[in-house]
């Protein structure tokens, strides 16, 4: 039985994210990969390499650490074999197995291997339900019918990607698909979709659709949006966003729907 | 039944296709839409606009064509319902839905059609059989056998993306996708996977898989494949490009071959 009480340990990844978790448990332990860039005070953390898992474990277990969560962004890490530890040597096959899938096989097999060293792993938006949203239009005009279409589309878009493991968003304006999320996020996306010419693009706006894979593990993989996502999708010219209500984290929800009104752009979240 | 001998009518996008089919066939008539860009002399090509589709069938008809091939990129029109002519009004409806759909939809309303003007459209692989290619590798080095891995993947997510109409390119890299085309293209495509970040990408090169997609009639929009495509590949990093054998146009043969010696980049005619 994996615990749900215990002290919190929060394995810190990029972004402001991390920040917020260990704002609302300030009991909680907070630990970090070497290299990864993080918002905390570094007396706040504390560094392990990744290649010494081992070492990690032992420092979770001997703080008391029963319950982790894991939060921000995660770019894939470049292992060095030679500083492996005996742990991490013995996991080497499954972490060379999961690498050649999507992003979500190297992240299912961390949740795994917290658990079968006795952790109980949890979302950020369990410690943090706060920052989802219920379903409705949480800021910004009302959808016209003609987005909501391009709504619908992204999703179905979405949902035949979901058994290959790609595409936590999409744009689509009138009808055309615009853009598809992959390894680089919503905001390189975005960029991508703003730069396309004219010619093709004609006076289309468009919709970002951001909602989790379906199946994807929410404890690991979870989709968030910040005021930095709608800055960027007003400035690729969208009129509006659809994320799945409960399922999608929203950091600085009263800047991300002040920009919303600021830009005329809807934010609506969707239920399932 | 549709004629299979006749005149010919090309019926000229953008880029260098027109020019080559127009060589294929000196005794073709070229028609082109106000707009497009076209490396053929003005003097060659007849031009019409979008809305006045009447006086196109008129004209086609009158110069004694009966078979119709379209070539070249296309850009969704802008259509200026005051410039209709009578057969462009009775279409509006089907126009209509056809613009909300993917791409495939607009093209699949175009071949309808020229067909139910009595028209047989053929494709301009069938035109210019020798450029597309037979099962092989093409040029460049021998793919490793990750590389090969890296392309079932790309085929895998094209094909999840063929129901919902998206989708004539991927880039993979080590099980990565680091891109998926969409309405901008191969070379934006390219450009994108070449702005990876490298602390997303590591030191991964990756392939770029192109082929139509499923159930896609070639007839309307073939997927093409010019100098351009790989020296943008060679650009972004990428180790190889895989296309589908018989399915994929070769513009300028000798020359792609040489850029993909020039930059060690393999070229694969895949079966299927």
């Amino acid at each position: 039985m994996a615990l749900t009480e215990g002290r919190l340990g929060i394995v810190a990844g990029s972004g402001t994210l991390p920040a917020l978790l260990a704002e609302a448990e300030p009991d909680a332990m907070v630990v970090a990969f070497e290299g990864t860039e993080l918002t905390l005070p570094e007396a706040r953390v504390e560094r392990h390499r990744v290649e010494k898992l081992g070492s990690l474990f032992k420092s979770l277990k001997a703080a008391g650490v029963s319950r982790v969560v894991m939060g921000g962004g995660w770019a894939r890490p470049n292992i060095n074999p030679l500083k492996a530890d005996a742990l991490m040597l013995r996991l080497a096959p499954r972490v060379m197995q999961a690498v050649k899938g999507g992003d979500d096989g190297i992240l299912r097999l961390v949740i795994s291997v917290f658990e079968e060293q006795g952790f109980s792993v949890v979302g950020a938006h369990e410690v943090l339900p706060a920052l989802t949203a219920a379903p409705g239009l949480l800021a910004g005009p009302k959808p016209r019918a003609e987005a909501m279409s391009d709504i619908a589309r992204a999703r179905t878009i979405l949902d035949a990607l979901a058994p290959v493991d790609v595409g936590q968003g999409c744009v689509v304006a009138d009808g055309l698909c615009l853009g598809i999320e992959t390894l680089q996020g919503t905001d390189a996306l975005l960029r991508f979709v703003g730069d396309t010419p004219a010619r093709l693009r004609g006076q289309r706006k468009g919709v970002l659709v951001k909602r989790p894979k379906q199946g994807q593990d929410l404890r690991v993989d979870m989709p968030a949006l910040g005021p930095r996502t709608v800055e960027a999708a007003a400035s690729a010219g969208l009129e509006g966003i659809a994320i799945a209500a409960g399922q999608v984290l929203i950091l600085d929800r009263a800047e991300v729907e002040a920009a919303c009104t600021r830009h005329k752009l809807f934010l609506l979240a969707e239920q399932g």
